[in-house]
C-alpha cells in the first residue's frame, strides 16, 4: 500500500483483510509515526514493539492461512495506563505504582479488543490515579493537544486524546468516572464513547470509583468506535458490575441515520457557565440535526455535587492504606482530595447515594419523551498547560475539577455518551455530547455517525496541517 | 366447633375451609384472647377490630358463596408496628411518629397476607425505630415474655414474639436487620423465618437500614411459617430491591424430611461467649439430625463489628431531620446511636461494604460443602426486663447489643435463616438457627418441620400451663 496509512480504524482493517497492507507493515509505520510525534505529544509511557510485532504477524500468518481476519485486523491501539499489560507494571499514573508487580494477565477490554484482530501497542499517559480532568501528570509531564502542543489534552485519559487526536493511533482506551473520555475526546478532537455503566467490563483496569468508574474507546470516527465497543461487549465472571445483557451489534445500526430519533438539547444547567464556543458548537449540532426542543434535567447542580462527593469517598477508602505510607509521593492536588475524601461522614455519602437514585428516576421521565439529548462536553476548548484558574460566566474558578462540569451529572447516573467533536478551521476544537438513555448505545453512535457525514470530522493534528 | 380454638394457622384455615368454624367465630375468640392476654405482655399497640371484622366476614361471604378459599383463609395476624395499615400511622415503636399522617395503603406484605386469606388484627409493639434486640421500647413499656412476664421478649419485633408465643395469634409479621426476628423467636419459644436478603417485599415499611432490613413471619409451627411465606413472595414494583425470581412452594417441600441434606454446625465464633443452654441447645439438635461436621465461618467476629458499621451509619442517615430537629423525644439508648452513627466516616462503611462482599463469596464457599448450617439464635435465654448488662463466657457486657451476637453475621450477607425452639420443662426457652443457602429457604423450612416432628415445638404459653 502506498501513500498515507489511513488513520481510522475501518480502513486499516478493511485494508489489511483484503491484503492491501500487512498487519505488520501497519504496525512499522505505526511505530514510526509514533517514535515520531510522541516527543510533542507525551502520549505514551510505553511501547509494547515487541508484543506489537507479535500480534502482527500473526494476524498475517492468519490471513495467509486463509482464516477469516477479525473486524479490527491489524488495527494498532494503545491503552490508558490503568489497563493491565501482562507483565507490565499498572502504573494509573502514580509512581507509588512503580512497586507492583507486573501484571499477571491482561484487562479484558485489551483480550478482546486482541480477539477481534487488533494489535496492542503501547500504554498511554494519564492524570494521577484518574482523579484529573486536566491530562497533567505530576511524574511524567503533561500530555499535550495535538493541536497546540502549548495546550492541555484534558483528562484523566490526556494520553488517549493525544494519541488518537495526533493520528499516532487510530484506536485508544481510556476510562471515564466523572468526565475522563469526554473531556479529553472533546479537547483533541476525537470521537469518544462513555458507555452504560455495568455495559463494559472493568476487569483489569486500576479502580478508582467503584460506583462511577467506565471504562470506553477513543477515536477519529464514530464507526470506529462502535466496532471496538462491539467488540468489547459481554458479561465477564472478572467483574460482577458487568451486565451480561443486551449485547447488540451498534455497528451495523450506523447506516440507519437518524430516523424515528427524538432528539433534544439538555436546557438550564447545560447552557449556562460555558464560553460561548461551548453554546454554539451545541446550538450548531442542533441546527444540523434539526433539534428544536429544550429539556431540563432537575437539581443538576446537586447531582454533580453529589457525583463530587462520592467520587471523593470511594476513591479515598481504595487509597486508605497508600495514603498512610506513601503519602508524600503524591502528587499534591491528589492527595489532598484524596486526604479530605477520607474524611468526609458517611452519612453525606449516603446521602448523595439516595439522590442519585432520585435523580436517575427524574432522568429517566425525560428519556420517555427524547431518545437522545445534546449537551456540550466542556466548557471552553483547551486551556494553556499549567493553568490553575479560569473565569466562566464572569466567575474565576479552578479549572482542575471544572472542565467536567457538564460530563460529572451524565456519568453519574451510567448514561452513555458520545463525543462528537466540533472544530472551526482556524480555532481549537471542542465536543458536543451526544447523550443516550441507559443500554442505548447504538442511539448516540447512530447520530454520531449521521453528524460525522455531515461534516462533523476530527480534526486532522497540528503537524498534519502544517 | 367446640373446645379450644387451634394455636396453628395450618389448624384454623383447614378448619374454616371445611366449614367447622367460621372466620367469624376465629375472629371473635382470637379478639377476647388478645383483651384477655394482652394485658401482660404488652403486645399489641393497635388492635383493628373493625376492620378485623369485614375481613372475616368477607371470607364467610366467599365461602357461601362456594368460592375457593385461600390457604391462610380466617387466619388472624398481627403486624410488628412498622408495616404500613391503610388509614393508621406507622410508629416504628416511636412517639416522633404520633404527628406522621395516617398510611395511605396497606404494606405488600399485608395486602398479600389479605388476599391469602389471613385477617389483620392488630400492631405490635416494637423496640423504638427497630434498633433494639430487647423488646422493650421506652414509650409504651416492654413486651413481656409469655414464659415469664418478668423477662425481655427479645427485640425488636418484641411484641411479634410476645404475641405468637402467648398464642394471641398464630402468626405475625416482624422485621430482622440484624437478629430482630430470630432474637424474639428464641426468646418467646417460636419459630421465626429470616428470608434471603431481597426475597419478600419490604414495600410500605418503615426503614431502619435499607441494605440490611428484611422482613418475615413468627409462627407457632414451621409449615405457618411457611404457609404465609409462600403467600408473601414474589415480585414488587413498589419495591426495587425484592428480586422476582425464584418464586418457589416452600409448604409442598416439608414433608420431603431431611434426605440428601448435607446439615453442619458452625464452629469457633458460634460456640464462643454463649450459656451452657444455648451451646447445648444446638448440640442437641445437631444429634437429633446426625449433623456430625463443624464449620468454620472465617472473620465472623469482623461481620458482625461490619454489620453494626453499616447499621449505625446508614439507620443515622434516614434520621437525620428527625435527629436535627426531635431529639429529645428519641429512646436516649436509640438516640445515642443515632448521633455517634452520623458521625462515622464514609470510608469505614465503604470499607464494611467491601468487606461484605468477600465474606459473602467466603461463606458461599462453605455452601458448597453443606446445605445446612446450625448455629445458636442466642447467646442465652430471656433476660430480665430491665437488665443492662450479662455476664458471657466470665466477660460482662451490654445486653442491648449482645443479644444478637449470633444473629448479625448471618443476616449481614442475607442468608435465610428459620429458628427453631428448644425447650426443656422448667426452663425458659432457647432457639436454634437453622441456617441455609441464599434463596434456598426451602431447605430450612425443611428441617424445621423434620425437627418439630421429633420433639421440638413451640412450647405452650405460662398462662396455659397453669
Amino acid at each position: 500500500m502506498s501513500g498515507d496509512l489511513p488513520t481510522t480504524a475501518t480502513a486499516i482493517a478493511d485494508a489489511v483483510r483484503a491484503g492491501r497492507i500487512s498487519a505488520r507493515e501497519v504496525l512499522e509505520r505505526t511505530l514510526r509515526r509514533i517514535a515520531r510525534g510522541n516527543e510533542a505529544l507525551n502520549a505514551f509511557t510505553l511501547v509494547t514493539s515487541e508484543r506489537a510485532l507479535a500480534e502482527a504477524d500473526a494476524i498475517d500468518a492468519a490471513r495467509t492461512r486463509g482464516d477469516v481476519l477479525g473486524p479490527l485486523a491489524g488495527v494498532p491501539f494503545a491503552v490508558k495506563n490503568l489497563f493491565d499489560i501482562a507483565g507490565e507494571v499498572t502504573l494509573a499514573g502514580s509512581k507509588i505504582n512503580l512497586d507492583d508487580p507486573p501484571a499477571a494477565a491482561d484487562a479484558t477490554a485489551v483480550t478482546r479488543l486482541n480477539r477481534a484482530g487488533a494489535v496492542l501497542v503501547g500504554a498511554l499517559n494519564m492524570g494521577e490515579y484518574a482523579y484529573d480532568f486536566t491530562g497533567e501528570n505530576a511524574h511524567v509531564g503533561p500530555a499535550r493537544n495535538p493541536h497546540d502542543p502549548t495546550r492541555m489534552t484534558g483528562g484523566s485519559s490526556g494520553g488517549s486524546g493525544a494519541a488518537v487526536g495526533g493520528a499516532l493511533v487510530p484506536l485508544a482506551l481510556g476510562s471515564d468516572t466523572n468526565g475522563s473520555i469526554r473531556v479529553p475526546s472533546s479537547l483533541c478532537g476525537v470521537f469518544g464513547l462513555k458507555p452504560t455503566f455495568g455495559r463494559l467490563s472493568r476487569a483489569g483496569t486500576f479502580a478508582f470509583c467503584p460506583s462511577l468508574d467506565h471504562i470506553g474507546p477513543l477515536a477519529r470516527s464514530a464507526a470506529d468506535l462502535a466496532l471496538a465497543y462491539d467488540a468489547m461487549q459481554g458479561a465477564d465472571s472478572r467483574d460482577p458490575v458487568c451486565q451480561p445483557e443486551p449485547v447488540e451489534s451498534s455497528a451495523s445500526q450506523l447506516d440507519a441515520g437518524i430516523d424515528g430519533l427524538r432528539i433534544a438539547v439538555a436546557g438550564d444547567y447545560f447552557r449556562q457557565q460555558g464560553t460561548d464556543q461551548a453554546i454554539e458548537a451545541v446550538d450548531r449540532v442542533a441546527r444540523t440535526l434539526g433539534a428544536r426542543h429544550l429539556v431540563e434535567l432537575p437539581e443538576t447542580p446537586r447531582a454533580r455535587a453529589a457525583a463530587y462527593l462520592i467520587t471523593n469517598a470511594e476513591s479515598s477508602n481504595l487509597h486508605l492504606e497508600r495514603l498512610r505510607t506513601r503519602a508524600a509521593d503524591y502528587d499534591p492536588d491528589v492527595r489532598d482530595r484524596m486526604l479530605a475524601g477520607a474524611l468526609l461522614p458517611a452519612t453525606w455519602n449516603l446521602q448523595a447515594q439516595r439522590f442519585r437514585a432520585w435523580y436517575r428516576r427524574e432522568v429517566a421521565k425525560v428519556f420517555e419523551r427524547f431518545d437522545v439529548l445534546l449537551a456540550p462536553a466542556t466548557p471552553m476548548h483547551a486551556p494553556a498547560i499549567g493553568a490553575r484558574h479560569m473565569t466562566l460566566d464572569g466567575q474565576e474558578m479552578m479549572v482542575r475539577p471544572h472542565l467536567g462540569l457538564y460530563t460529572q451529572p451524565l456519568s453519574f447516573i451510567g448514561l452513555p455518551v458520545v463525543v462528537v467533536p466540533v472544530h472551526t478551521p482556524g480555532s481549537l476544537p471542542i465536543g458536543v455530547q451526544v447523550v443516550a438513555a441507559p443500554w442505548r448505545e447504538a442511539d448516540a453512535l447512530r447520530v454520531a455517525a449521521w453528524l460525522e457525514n455531515h461534516g462533523y470530522e476530527a480534526p486532522p493534528p497540528a503537524s498534519r496541517k502544517e
